[in-house]
């Protein structure tokens, strides 16, 4: 029985990471963590527990996250990196949640995040939890930086074109639309009902922390450095991602539609949680609602040269808690699927 | 031109009092208050009255109110009775969109708002506004208690009922639905979007403080006391709320949906915001989206001698600000519809 | 492996079904019917099944349905009652999610579905498939009418005090809120965004079908005969019930919050999935979105001596699809909760 | 009194003209059509016009037409193009909602529209309905042709930047997010509730009708010819259209986004409806909700020279009916803002 701890619990990728674990019979459930809540029982907070979970959180520093084999971290930046050294030394694995050791260069990380990174020395060993790239490594892994939302759906849906070769890296754009879960469970008004419902708008138009996260994976797969355009979108429903991905045809390459869907269906073959949908279909966030999929589409415009890619993925499953628990499964040697073949809730 | 005031203007039920009034030619709004925010334009926080004012927040003590004619308080309760006395002896008229007058019993006042009353002896000199049954005293009023959203869909649904005797007092339920809206515009894990939305649920079971206010309301024209079980409920949507009504026909009267339908009609054929609705038709909180009217049916239930009736305002407007100019208008002894004429927004 | 069938697999109790079903490796999904759509692929009208459901919908009266060990109807009403009889001659067992055989007087069933039923003969031996009241006769049964959301969410929070004896059985009063997806999916305005969003409405004010399926059910634990006032509302949201339910404590009888507590709890303490909170606590329809369970508290208002009780349900679970599986796992003898332990999607 | 008549009035753009038009005491609502609901009142099936309008439905090819000043025809399209040339020859000014008459080109508008154009002769006598760009033809109009939403909301956004010169024309992107009130008020099963809530989607995304249309107005402006790639998307909401538009500055040419913001400024800056934001502010799409306005921010990303302009309007008033009046009022040489300075609602 593998025993696992969840560094703050109280939000929207806690409880998730919750309702993914607690029905599984080879996991325990022991350390559940909250600084305001500790005392009260988990389930008075997520009624949708009742009769699954008889914890009540217990403060973030409890000594008992020590004799956990796995402890997940669901919380803000900043946090994880603070507890993760003591905890790596007592021989616990960490899934970080978080962004604190996502991005390689730990200058660009201060300057997005504000903050002055306090273990850099973890980040060259940490390693980026997206399992259709890094598998292999996240099997070997101690510590991983799990990516959130924006960076798996965009990544997932640029990475078989960009290691083809086949797009101008100039010329990439991402508009990407997100449920309003993906601002978290904190008390804020920008996210209230009457805020946030009935209308759509665009952030961070000048530059979000999530862009430079993409470029280095895309990176990592191509030959010319990346230039992206993202303008992440706050949008009127509670999870899903959807990101439009744009992008030209090199000048010099012949491209097909057909060919297009062949590199896209040949890339992830193997994978159980990326799905390549038949030519012509687009995908909804409503068909991947709870699911740890990534639904995908690729088109391609002759008139002027444009590949449109169209990814899907629920923010808070495959953009968050699924895909930590994906790479714990993996890290874990065990079936990289287990408790994450849930399907989506429709309607 | 009337010169007008609104403190506590940052909230849902201010902006919407300068939507209301900032087209109208006959009065000017000169003051604009926020604790928070002074010196902050107010179409940087509210950007749909872009054009159409050009005014910065003030502090909520500025000397500028005691200068107005009228001042709202758009206020949780306990600001304006700390303001009024002042401004009444400066000769400013006010109407409080706030509890703090609403209440006739100060014991009652301070049991429901857990706070001691500043001005008890103001209470009885203030007119409780509802225009549909004190209209006179509203116009010789210089301090108005204009009643929120509850208390106006529930009251303006009973009255025609216990007015003409026609129900057993002891037998009044009152399911109200309301839009996310009505808990304001503040910062709270409850009301937001993934916590508010797809979701609809019942809350202050056990007693909520429009309780007492509406059996106040309804008692004055009881002969016998009226003994109400009120339930709220929010609901997944931003505007509007539905109060589904329940009472007994008292044992020896003899009652018929058209003798109930014309009891209603003739209550309130001269009512410009009191729409009783055909035979047969039930209302939408839809059909009052933005509009200051409340859509009414009543309903007859032969097998069980019960009535049912429906009772539809927008919370915002008829539930607050736009039945606080209402009041204005009628204080101020011009058309009581000025500026009351728009229409809801279908879809 | 049980055999199973679906006839009208193209709503969403259709989908539902195939979405619970479709991950159990103790029975298989071999027929699904669609008039409209035979021929094509289930996938391609609920891509969320993709990978796991290889099938075509098939005509509705293909003999195939004859070899299946259980058969489903998700079908509209006077469907079900034509096929029904021919099944169960071929040694079939059937749930019958539509309303066919839920109402045992035929004379009433053909007042409110305004059709002659075309095989009165089988309703005697129909079992209403109410788990919580009847579990044992719906282990012998071979055709189940499996009650939809109203009566279940109604009955289930009526129910421990009818058969307790506490309430006078005339004051019955449901005030029931629906999702949207309650209606069906099928091409109808009165559902689309622009009209059941942002609004909330009650309908059938004088008379809806479930309310004498609900007299019948609450009949069968009462002394005196249950006279019941019913109003559905048409809810802003996808999913969930939520019924809103009064009732007067006999004169005679004296009664407190905690016995009312013990009453609940007591009744419900063997069942799976009835969750009684605890004292104070209100459920709301998100703690059981995409879950079977139905979650209920209980209050007393000792001013006018009037119990309310909360209860919720999914519609599409509980009050659908879910139930229908519950009561196919009972009639095939296999633990009852089988393949309906999902915990509800929270946000 | 200018006398107007509606044909097609049941749909969201008609409802919409009768909302903005009823209140008027300058023009006159004399004839209101429905094939299916003809002989039925208007407030019957729009219960918001209430007190407002006293018509009933009549015919769509009543005579009565011809004795109107002005017709909207807010039909689908094909349906306009058979009544306007007899209206024209009665001296009846028509401005059309369709796509009838918006394409000068009748190849390309029959293989978009896939229809055979009934009065292709009317094409060149039609002015497009974009008073910012075209206002002076349509003074002298009998017949405009008013652009509908995703055609107005990406215009605006691009036309500044088109004019001034400073964008490679093949560069350009239009990920446009539209309220499913757009697909109009018919129905059909992919605007439910629970098909179109929670969850988001590109569609058409090989090709929309309104792609050519975009192209062809900002060719007017254009030295070179533009490549449009537009992606409509279906969001969560009823009103309401973000378009979020990309563009690469030419290579050639030194730009800030002050100077961009400068452009922008005064372009419009003798523009009633169209509103720059000050530099850094994004517009969402619940700040025009029921007004005239479209609100338009710019920005320049420096480390790829794209700009990114975002654009919102209602997609029912700007996008529709509002500019249809516009429209009316400036054929009418009445002051073009008579009627449309209402307040966007907000919440």
């Amino acid at each position: 029985m593998v025993k696992i701890g969840v560094v703050g619990a109280t939000g929207y990728t806690g409880v998730e990471l919750l309702r993914l674990l607690v029905t599984r019979t080879d996991v325990s459930l022991d350390v559940v963590t909250s600084r305001e809540l500790q005392g009260t029982s988990v389930t008075s907070l997520f009624p949708n527990l009742r009769g699954q979970i008889d914890l009540n959180f217990v403060k973030p520093d409890t000594p008992e996250l020590g004799h956990c084999d796995v402890v997940f971290f669901a919380t803000p930046h900043a946090v994880a990196m603070q507890s993760v050294p003591a905890l790596l030394d007592q021989g616990v694995k960490v899934v970080d949640l978080s962004a604190d050791f996502r991005l390689q260069d730990v200058a660009v990380w201060e300057h997005w995040y504000k903050t002055k990174h306090s273990c850099p020395q973890l980040i060259k060993d940490a390693v980026y939890g997206l399992p259709e790239t890094n598998r292999e490594q996240i099997k070997k892994a101690t510590l991983v930086a799990s990516p959130g939302c924006y960076p798996t759906a965009v990544q997932l849906g640029f990475l078989p074109l960009v290691k083809a070769g086949l797009i101008d890296t100039n010329s990439l754009i991402a508009d990407a639309k997100s449920g309003v879960s993906g601002a978290g469970r904190k008390a804020a008004v920008d996210y209230l009902v009457g805020e946030a419902t009935e209308s759509i708008k665009a952030y961070a138009v000048s530059g979000h922390r999530h862009g430079p996260e993409i470029e280095q994976g895309l990176n990592q797969f191509s030959e010319m450095p990346v230039n992206l355009t993202f303008i992440p979108h706050l949008t009127p429903m509670i999870r899903g991602i959807l990101a439009t991905l744009y992008a030209s045809v090199k000048p010099d390459i012949d491209i097909t539609v057909d060919k297009l869907q062949s590199v896209f269906q040949e890339f992830y073959q193997n994978e159980p949680f990326v799905d390549v949908l038949p030519k012509g279909i687009s995908p909804a966030t409503r068909n991947v609602k709870g699911a740890n999929h990534c639904q995908l589409s690729v088109n391609y415009l002759p008139h002027n040269g444009r590949i449109v890619v169209l990814s899907v993925i629920d923010n808070l499953v495959k953009g968050a808690s699924g895909q930590a628990i994906q790479n714990m499964n993996i890290m874990l040697g065990i079936d990289e699927t287990t408790g994450l073949n849930s399907i989506a809730l429709l309607p």
